[in-house]
């Protein structure tokens, strides 16, 4: 491509909105334009990298025997009422009434639509399993869409699901949907984890998540030092301290802590340290049979002071609401707390202890009296020890959970989930299938998403530099990119550069070519270049074509090295990664 | 691809709402299904079909110099309103409320949001012209969606917006959009017309619909028999008869003609022809100027009997109200006439002729009088001839409007469209470029529309037979199908239909093998490969081999031929429409 003849639209300014540095070079790279909050149009240059993904993403569904199909971004309510989500579902679902006063909604996924189709067109375990895929334009409207197309209200998405007669068939199924997902971002040329993850609201038995690693990223995940094991810390698994409980040593004692109720607050006024100080959590309970009555008690929940309280966790415990909610001054007095200084004793609730809680000795709680707290409490001499759970986020350094090394943390942008439905949304829509026997059974479903226009914001995030992107070669708009230096004034530059781009394009390279006037100075040239982020340069210039030469560098590094301008080809075969 | 690895969902029923044959045999052949009313899922049949479609229109949009994009699919009211089309754009437009209770639409086209980007992005007429593209999904709310996608509610649609600083640049590039458009068609492998065709509602200067020959098109088409002229019937000129009006021989009469309202009945009950009575149709008025009070007077327009109106060119007549409305009893009343009995003699209305019922002598009219006709009537011996206007529709033998030959008339079914926009949307939206002397100057438009799905139904209208579809090759889902007689049973067909699917394979065909077991009888297997329409079917059994041979068979006539296995490769790729 000519640069005359292609729409280049770089900026030096960064939109003011633009917070992360992967929204601030797609927009001053000229990738997209923003329509409105959260709607971003695609401009020339953007788009080449968004169908590169989509390309190699469809390749490696194909791959692993997926089969695509294109289903309605609009959906009738109808659907999602069987499976309760158009109640259910927040206000992120678009809810839209068509001109006969129907409902419809502009589709965030497409669960029910496909198990709809299943059911129609699928009636004997014969025809299993089966793995459907579309990548299409989604819509979620968010609250507060932000971070360009990282988490813009319409997107593109890869979405396939699976069905199955047998729980083994759907793990294979998983299992190869593991795999390809690998293959795709280990094509995109991206330093990804695949990591397990909560079900979360979708439901189901068992899920990965597939993180792009950044430093930006919204997402902690933890790593073992000594195995493949990773799991986001929304799941990590906080296993007890080793050993046993300190013994106690010092006395209980009352202090005044007029006014101290925040953990960092009370540990310095104590002089001691958080991870000495008790925290407690107080959240709204619901009721575990159907009998009861009432509004449910409050759940009182123990961590230590340095810890983070885990929310998934949390929701997970029986009588906890889901979602998490925390209870009211009102509701913790009733159960004989003082808000700010709630501790293990006399409390007339259920209560919980977090492992490493548990494992406290000598601390400092809330006393349940206004402005008090005690000192040198023990669990069992000053209370009995409260039911043990897992409560909390794992910090660096905890044992992994697999049972090798320690827990390292990084941050992460999840691009892609993979999940293990079981038969939340088949049974819901009473999708079955007949048997070997003639016996109508349930089928078993996979669901398995990858965000395609997020995955370009998160290799960015990830590829790039204070000049600009650094694109992996699989998804550069352009591979190669040529400066001629007097092109249109040195007849040999002009000669030899239009036959370097006549060959490269001959040997399958994606070439931009920056033909543009000398009203566009080198250095503008060079600068746009490396904004746009194409990871191979070649210049052209009379001074290198005298020695025989061009002149190349890597985007990555920079670093120019001449090269004979009849081994260029060659050179740049050697670089580009396929 | 293997049938037994392809969702191939071919059903023998053929879905009562399914009237068209293109509707009735995407449906019977799996192509498509339907989720709700004017919605369906592309399933893996149909969306092989859809992408050949979508590639080869890109290609020629790239060739001809357009650069893709991709605009939301959700677009706020605000630019709609800065038009006028918020107000004007009846219920198709799809109006939504975001959570913020924010008014947006699903586009249904995408001038606001184009024209929105250019005057963004595009500040110096050296920038221009600029033609972009995108093949996106769009949602129209129809009334009655019907025919399958030919006229579905959420389409996927190629338009293009180009923009310019001159006139001439936009002929220009419409002219390369004209060719554009002929190559895809060409390529598509359809029969295809470039027709003039009326600008209609989204105005502008000139204008082209591409349109696929197909007895069941909903247009008329009209085209000289000896010269490149074709024109929508909706806007081919009717030139005036030749020669001199005959004169007149017969005496003016008035005859009873009680309760004898209609031309046929008319004619039949004075035993004449249509063509000799004189058709009125009364239509309401509008105001010329902007002074005038009061409810505009009716227009009064005379056809020949035997003609239809062409309502787009009365639409055009100064004083007549548009959209066309008919006028009331009442309002014929009170301008001297009588429903069913209107003739020229006597109203107090602005009255037009047209040119080929201008030509007419000795003709039979209305008497304005309940029950009674004239005959014998002649203009300007009986009446003052009003003003000559075009009326009707052109009809097959009239002598073509390019000077050359006289129309045929066929059916076609519209696929592109091609328009010359002007400043319509840019200078509602002040959409300007500064020019050489720096002063702003409005944008100039064109744009340029195919309707990618559209394209699939009309391509199958064209090509099908009794007993399916018969696709052309290059769009086909699959070019080449095979079916082996004793699959899985003979050890040689096993071997010579694997090693075929291989070579096959590997010279780039994309092959259907239909490896299902002897439960799906040899009949089946063809009666399937006929219905999806696989253009090139090869034959293997036992019999052929033993000859050396596999038998050929194009859909197109199903001839069968022996052809030696060694030659089959090259026998299929002189076949296969390149």
């Amino acid at each position: 491509m000519r640069a005359t003849e292609f729409l280049l639209a770089t900026e030096k300014e960064t939109p003011a909105d633009a917070v992360v540095v992967s929204h601030q070079l797609m927009m001053r790279s000229g990738m997209i334009r923003k329509l409105a909050a959260g709607l971003y149009t695609w401009m020339p240059l953007g788009l080449r990298t968004l169908r590169k993904v989509e390309a190699i993403v469809r390749e490696e569904m194909n791959r692993a025997g997926a089969q695509e199909v294109l289903m309605p971004a609009v959906q009738p309510a109808e659907l999602w009422e069987e499976t309760g989500r158009w109640f259910q579902y927040g206000g992120e679902l678009l809810r839209v009434k068509d001109r006969h006063n129907r409902d419809f909604c502009i589709g965030p996924t497409h669960e029910e639509v496909i198990t709809d189709l299943a059911r129609n067109n699928i009636s004997s375990y014969k025809q299993l399993p089966l793995n459907l895929y579309q990548i299409q334009t989604k819509f979620r409207d968010e609250t507060r869409p932000r971070f360009g197309v990282m988490r813009s209200r319409e997107f593109i998405m890869k979405d396939a699901y699976s069905f199955h007669s047998t729980e083994e068939s759907l793990e294979e199924t998983y299992n190869r949907m593991h795999t390809a997902y690998s293959n795709v971002f280990t094509r995109l040329g991206l330093d990804f984890r695949p990591v397990w993850a909560d079900t979360g609201s979708i439901g189901g038995a068992k899920s990965h998540e597939f993180h792009v690693l950044a430093s930006s990223g919204e997402d902690d995940i933890a790593f073992s030092s000594e195995s493949d094991y990773a799991a986001n810390v929304e799941l990590a698994e906080a296993l007890a301290p080793a050993g046993e409980r300190p013994a106690a040593t010092a006395a209980l004692e009352t202090v005044s802590t007029p006014d101290v109720t925040s953990i960092d607050d009370v540990a310095a006024f104590l002089k001691t340290d958080a991870a000495n100080v008790l925290k407690a959590i107080v959240v709204r309970g619901e009721h575990t049979t159907e009998k009861a009555e009432g509004e449910p008690a409050p759940v009182v929940l123990f961590i230590r002071g340095d810890h983070e309280l885990n929310e998934i966790k949390a929701e997970k415990i029986e009588g906890v609401a889901s979602p998490l909610q925390f209870a009211s001054d009102a509701e913790i007095e009733a159960i004989g707390g003082v808000t700010g200084f709630v501790g293990p004793q006399g409390l007339s609730a259920k209560v919980y202890v977090d492992r490493a809680a548990a494992h406290m000795a000598d601390f400092v709680c809330g006393a349940n009296s206004k402005d008090a707290h005690l000192t040198g409490f023990n669990w069992e001499r000053d209370c009995a020890l409260p039911e043990v759970a897992d409560l909390r986020n794992v910090v660096a350094g905890d044992p992994s959970p697999c049972g090798k090394g320690t827990l390292e943390i990084k941050r992460g942008i999840e691009v892609g989930h993979i999940f293990q439905l079981g038969t939340k949304y088949s049974a819901a829509m009473n999708a079955t299938v007949l048997d070997e026997n003639g016996k109508a059974r349930t089928m078993i479903m996979g669901c398995y998403g990858i965000g395609i226009s997020r995955v370009v914001a998160a290799a960015i995030e990830q590829n790039h530099d204070d000049n600009g992107i650094v694109w992996p070669d699989a998804i550069a708009p352009f591979t190669v990119g040529i400066v001629p230096m007097g092109y249109q004034k040195s007849e040999a530059v002009t000669k030899a550069t239009d036959e370097l781009y006549e060959e490269l394009k001959a040997a399958g390279f994606d070439v931009y070519l920056d033909d543009r006037d000398k009203k566009t100075s080198p250095g503008v040239k060079f600068a746009d270049m490396e904004l746009i982020g194409i990871p191979h340069r070649v210049v052209v210039s009379d001074r290198s074509l005298e020695a025989g030469n061009v002149e190349y560098a890597a985007r990555r590094d920079g670093e120019k090295h001449p090269i004979a301008i009849g081994d260029i080809i060659s050179h740049l075969k050697a670089q580009v990664a396929n």
